[in-house]
């Protein structure tokens, strides 16, 4: 998508040199547009670690070329041994996203079958580069089904639709379009009218930093708002749907997603709006039966309640808003019961969160 | 209540010398404890334009005074117009707040009946005291009637209570005491184990800045939580009550308060909480027999949501949290429909919220 007229992806390959990977610094946006050129596995690494890469599919994809970098480091150390050490790390860079072991995975397998140099380099490019489009297609499908909903809403609004949605689930968190945001920008692509409500999303502002971000370089009309005032414009009828991404899903359909999903479910059930889900396949959970009682809720740290990154004389700078010595409790998450939830959308198809339809899904 | 171990009201007259009256200025904290010594009308006038002295009480009491100050400055200049000059300046000092005009005009009604410099000094003292002392007692009373509540699920809990409030509707916002706070601290003057947690309230974080300061400096375990968590804390089993302020009250019991309530009551509804609204009986609205479709909601400026103060390099500093060129939406309140009300608690008891318990409050 574009930031200032000009094409990006959230990671790329540099032109005739596979052996770089640039990456937007996503800690310095909205303020500042900061490419990364990264050339080794700890770069990469790094890069995971401190979040300068973030969002799940992004992850698994980056974390594909830390492993071919790797490949790549280990034909001119000549150590085979050092590939399982750099998997090792890349795995534990950011332990709860799912995409990444799931990319490593399928890097490490390829990698215990070959015991050539060349070719574990040109195979794990190869892998890194087939998960990389992997995602891409998997937006560009959520966006051809989503939009079909979003279609139906406008068709009986006069063309136009308000669509309010949490978090950053866009185009910086996969390769491309996003997944809410994807059947969002194909709306637009469709002619459609579209407007969007974004939750700023405290603790973090995601909403408000990079989804409005987005937003703005598409040149899609949007106003963002904090994470209260959702329930007041439902209430009022300038919502007609929300959208929202996921982290995790249980085959009951109940949804876990970024802390304060359920607050907008519980709004919109109440004001008959419907709430969508955007659901790429991975994210749905076999194993789990039901996410109410059986997700564990991350408990991140409180100096993101009590303090804020904001740009000050032209830095970002971390202040205090809080009162001093007070302390903070953060889940970072929490779950939508499947009743709050009128339709999940996949890479393939929209989906019903009941477990006769979720169970289909497995491959 | 107190700060640092040193009992405070809101707004007092400075011993033997009622002609300065003293406020903590608000602006500041909780940051810094600044008192300012007020000594003139439109000194007063200042203080409540700026946002010195906050909360629909609170800012009654100051407008009496300030009338008073008026009269004081009429007996030097010998001259009775300047009086109702202040008098409107006072009034429309924050337009939208009911208190201010209530106390306004009874300062108006014995100032119009009095052509004499000393009792008309005399007279609006005695009236400011009254006032002053109107609201303290209401604070005490809702204190009073509402931790018949709390000890009624305290007793059920072995002596515990979780409690999630919204905004600030302490001790700041009124003389002492509070208001939505007032059956806390009185639950902890029983002996009840309280625990509070306090939501940030964005856009302006009166929760995190001003209910955290009164709970920590009385000495009341409390959590600082962002406005998204309350949802997923009921979920879990960790809110027993919800107790919120309000700033306005329809017949039909619907309830305008700071935005997010709405949200606070739709989660506390769907996890079998009690919702229960602190409502000084000034605050029921008899003019307005439904409070969702007829309450019009004060869009605020954008700055409040693209904006956000905090300290930084111990100076209070703007700094910008969202996108730069995106817009915002800011509207201050929103209206809980009367059916996710559990109980209203005045000075006057406890209420249901409905239309035949709520019209025998009429004088």
């Amino acid at each position: 998508m574009r930031i200032n007229e000009k094409h990006y992806k959230s990671l790329w390959e540099k032109e005739n040199f596979p052996e770089v990977i640039s990456i937007i610094d996503q800690r310095k946006l909205p303020y500042f547009i900061d490419i990364i050129d990264i050339n080794s596995s700890s770069k990469m690494i790094d890069a995971i670690k401190s979040m300068a890469l973030r969002g799940a599919p992004l992850i698994g994809v980056a974390g594909a070329y830390a492993a071919y970098l790797a490949c790549l480091e280990a034909r001119i150390s000549l150590n085979y041994s050092n590939i399982d050490f750099a998997l090792n790390l890349i795995k534990n860079a950011r332990p709860t996203a799912v995409n990444l072991i799931w990319a490593i995975n399928k890097q490490e397998k390829f990698i215990a079958s070959t015991r050539n140099f060349d070719e574990l380099v040109e195979g794990s490019l190869q892998i890194a580069r087939d998960i990389y489009k992997f995602e891409l297609e998997c937006s560009t499908k959520i966006a051809e089904n989503g939009v079909l909903l979003l279609k139906d809403i406008a068709e009986k609004n006069n063309g136009k639709i308000n669509i309010l949605t949490h978090c950053n689930a866009g185009w910086l968190a996969t390769i491309d379009y996003g997944t809410a945001t994807a059947p969002i920008y194909k709306a637009r692509d469709l002619g459609i009218d579209v407007h969007v409500w974004v939750d700023e999303t405290r603790p973090r502002n995601q909403g408000a930093k990079l989804t409005a971000f987005e937003l703005y370089h598409e040149k899609i009309s949007h106003s963002i708002i904090v994470d209260n005032a959702g329930g007041h414009l439902m209430q009022k009828g300038f919502v007609d749907c929300v959208i929202v991404g996921c982290d995790r899903v249980a085959l009951n359909g109940d949804v876990c997603n970024k802390i304060g999903t359920y607050l907008k479910a519980l709004a919109a059930f109440d004001n008959g709006i419907p709430f969508y889900v955007a659901m790429p396949s991975s994210t749905l959970d076999f194993s789990l039966d039901n996410g109410v009682n059986s997700i564990n809720i991350e408990e991140r740290d409180e100096f993101e309640v009590l303090e804020l990154d904001g740009l000050f004389n032209n830095s970002i700078i971390n202040s205090k808003v809080a009162n001093p010595f007070s302390r903070a409790c953060n889940p970072g998450f929490d779950v939508t019961p499947s009743k709050y939830v009128s339709k999940l959308i996949s890479e393939k198809g929209l989906h019903n969160p009941k477990r006769e339809e979720l169970i289909l899904l497995k491959d």
